[in-house]
């Protein structure tokens, strides 16, 4: 079977959807509704990072924040106009519409949404009757009014207007004429988007698709319908996917799912969803390649770990484990994927765990171009049963694995060896800590003892193990860790417990993760630094300087 | 606004669906397809304790595993035939159809589903004539032979037989008359479910929803339609739906979205959508409230953290941040979430961080019970802003936010004063390591200095000062640390870079966090700590034996 009639088997009607290809804007709002989820802040500094990443994605609008609401924002909106210089996206500002019995013209929301200067802005206006009347306390009139001036008003200042129906979906539920004529205030005054949001989340595909296509039937071509849906259902996806098979034609969502409570659309998912599948287009032509890449780089800014079982983007989203199909995934892999991972940036990968089987290990040691005949393969997996039975985690650990199957080949590492260490902590009269590490190192026919001190005990020695390893190995310079992570593994009784160490290095070119296991942190740490160094020491350009000291 | 009403303004059809009830079959294989995401293994032991808690939940089917290919699912069915009684669940072992050209007397995959002694068995069946071609290299005929061999074998030996269908949407695309020729082959033998599997994740609802319709159409009731989707659309949940909506009864899934690649069909979502939203029957009355805790709990047994933004079940859920909106919340939750969280078990949060207004931090007062004026909240605000700019995030840290907050009403704690502390690390001639802590510490009038080696740095300053501790206040014994979480807050700069530790702790009745951050991984470990013990010793009853010592 070819890469073709695969593609054929796995989309039977995409070939009439094809043919349409009409465009679906894609509106981001991980900077203003994706800030909201639990656990997440950003620096005006990140922001400006995250839109870069969005525009070279190539989305239609960014959303930046909300200006008045969050100081951090008006900065943004500042720093964005003289710092960013954007190729295809439209950045807004978010707000609401004026206050109940207020006027336009001495509203401070509407106020900082003009001082915000961007040429678009969206204002969440109020279309479920309960929420106008009890969440407002005022009367439907003015519900409508206050859409109705608002637009008016912002329209009049030169502004793209998108109008946020909040609750929207809930509200047509309950009172429909009330929620039509919300939006009917919106489009008279000339607001160009009707964003139609489920904000509780609570719709499920069904609901959205019929009653997005009653909007679109009552609007027709007078508007731009846009879907905002919320994940409380696990259905935010389809749910925005139903809206425009409706008719919608713009689609609010966070990248990697961020948001409040449940997440916003997943527009990493929904994204290659339209592009691949349904036939529509959301980025400029050849975009779509970059979705990994900015997916993940957004994580990294935010400080916010990816979802490895993300669809496209996560670093499982094709990944294969069962032993057994890796010989058959080889040989057909659109027959086991169901898109090229490469379309969207991403890539296959073999997973090795203690249920491998020799092909995986064989298919892991061509990538990395070892030569292993079949004992080494047959001790590589004896090796895995027996450390990831102690704890060892070698999927999450790809350098430390590296060495284990260098190792099961013959190979040894000559680069130094540690006679012993001592870490000493001290709680200062300060009140502050202390930590002071002394090692005694041979490289060579050479011994070294060396001491430095460290912001915690593993940081003392790293940096002892450096100041030596540096004078024969100058490539370190380039080699620095970039993450520490703890685990333990019996919960139960965690002060007595197994520790599971991650670290994760650079040199700048590429990154590592290597693995230490043991019931004490710093042995389990510095089992996973000496991998680090050693790894590094493997993969870092930059001569050997053995004769440095003579 | 009343709940009825909110509940009826939230669910347009709810009334003419509740009318059906029909019952939709609960598969969960958890611990069969969900033990190969990666990151996740199980012992013999955890996987009886995860059918335990799906049994008490409610399941209609639990598969234990797929005897023979590994062999603790052989140890696995061994045990639960003798340790488990189950009140609501069949367990189900897992295989596949008998090899091409062989005989089902002699299949050695056959013989261990016998073997594994359960009244049913899913069997996986080859529906997409391309893998029958190229995977099993044979012919179409022989295809079919192996699902009608297999199927009347185990029927024969008196089993009820699921029948597996791999890759079924991907092959019903791509030839037809063969994927439904497969099913017949199991129908006519006997098969009671035709599991229809969406195997490499591709499919969206529409096409699931039609494809499941003309399935059902063409066997009407001569046996039960069950659907088994993956993630890799973001759709699973949503197409499990749409097949339930086209006529399937049985919806195939894990806990958690566990499960290869982007995970299965998540169980925690379709559950409440089905029982609360579609009209449907599918625990026994009254076992959804169980829902937020078995899915706590199966997380805990297998070792892999909840994801907080998970629908229904998540801690972020019903979590609400924005800080404007609290009192509005309280006043009608029922127009601010989608369903009452206390019908899946789970509850509303609201979320302290350097967001929150007044009325979020009036709101945990009250919570805790603890009597605030207004000056005392305004200092509240100011030290979470103060301590968030520094790395702090309380969001993640109850104990150490109640502290905080209870230091702003006034409050000190006279447990213990720490004068001084050390802790020496060092590599013993075994390799090994060791790490000792001396620490001074006051209670009361007196002073102590005690030493104590532990399994690092912070294990042995804990147990120096529990043996200083204990002596005045007994109850600690009840008190131990269940946790110990590290992140390096600026990734970029990893070896000098800010630490965050949040260590988790539980005195057996209740559990807590508490969060220490410093550029000194020990400074900020020991924060954490202090902070844990003065809430344990708060919180766990016990007279203080102040005079212990007198």
């Amino acid at each position: 079977m070819t890469n073709e009639s695969a593609q054929q088997a796995g989309g039977r009607s995409s070939t009439d959807v094809l043919k349409q290809r009409e465009f679906v804007q894609i509106f981001d709002t991980t900077l203003r509704d994706g800030l909201q989820v639990e656990g997440v802040s950003a620096t005006v500094e990140d922001k400006l990072r995250v839109a870069e990443q969005l525009d070279h994605l190539g989305v239609s609008y960014i959303e930046g924040g909300w200006p008045g609401a969050n100081p951090k924002d008006i900065e943004f909106f500042a720093r964005a106009a003289t710092e960013l210089t954007l190729a295809t996206a439209t950045l807004v500002a978010f707000g609401s519409t004026r206050r109940p019995k207020g006027k336009v013209d001495d509203d401070p929301t509407l106020h900082n949404l003009i001082e915000a200067g961007t040429s678009a802005v969206c204002i969440v206006a109020k279309s479920w009757d309960y929420h106008v009347l009890n969440a407002l306390n005022t009367t439907l009139d003015e519900g409508e009014a206050m859409i109705a001036d608002s637009v008016e008003f912002l329209v009049g200042h030169g502004r793209r207007v998108l109008v946020d129906a909040e609750h929207f979906f809930d509200g047509y539920k309950h009172n429909q004429e009330f929620a039509i004529r919300a939006l009917e205030a919106a489009v008279v005054k000339g607001a160009s988007h009707l964003v139609l949001c489920d904000t509780n989340g609570g719709s499920l595909p069904h609901e959205v698709g019929s009653i997005v296509a009653e909007v679109k039937a009552h609007f027709r071509n007078d508007v731009t319908i846009a879907i905002h849906c919320h994940d409380d259902t696990g259905c935010a996806v389809a749910n925005a996917m139903a809206a425009v098979a409706s008719g919608a034609r713009q689609i609010q969502g966070c990248m990697n799912g961020l948001g409040e409570r449940t997440g916003n659309t997943n527009l990493t998912t929904v994204i290659p969803n339209l592009e691949l599948k349904m036939g529509y287009r959301c980025l400029p032509p050849g975009n779509l390649v970059r979705l990994t890449a900015v997916s993940h780089h957004i994580a990294e800014v935010l400080n916010r770990p990816m979802n490895p079982q993300a669809p496209y983007v996560g670093t499982g989203a094709f990944a294969h484990k069962a032993g057994l199909h890796v010989s058959a995934i080889v040989r057909a892999k659109d027959a086991y994927e169901h898109i090229d991972p490469v379309a969207v940036g991403n890539g296959t990968r073999f997973i090795v765990s203690e249920m491998a089987g020799r092909a995986t290990i064989n298919m892991k040691a061509e990538e990395l171009g070892l030569d292993m005949d079949g004992a080494a393969v047959g001790h590589v997996i004896d090796e895995l049963k027996r450390l990831e039975h102690e704890g060892y985690h070698f999927e999450a650990a790809d350098a430390s694995l590296e060495l284990l199957m260098r190792r099961s080949a013959g190979w040894t590492h000559d680069y130094f060896t540690v006679e012993s260490m001592r870490v000493i902590t001290d709680e200062l009269p300060s009140g502050a800590f202390n930590c002071e590490a002394t090692v005694k190192v041979w490289v060579g026919d050479e011994r070294y003892i060396d001491v430095a001190e460290g912001n915690g005990p593993v940081n003392a020695i790293d940096t002892a193990m450096r100041s030596v390893l540096i004078r024969h190995f100058p490539q370190l310079t380039k080699v620095h860790l970039t993450d520490y992570k703890v685990r333990i593994l019996d919960g139960t009784s965690a002060t007595g417990a197994t520790t599971r160490v991650l670290l994760e290095a650079t040199n700048g070119d590429r990154s590592w993760t290597t693995i230490g296991v043991s019931p004490n942190i710093i042995e389990a740490s510095w089992q996973a630094l000496a991998e680090s160094l050693v790894f590094g020491l493997l993969h870092t350009p930059g001569e050997p300087h053995s004769s440095a000291r003579q």
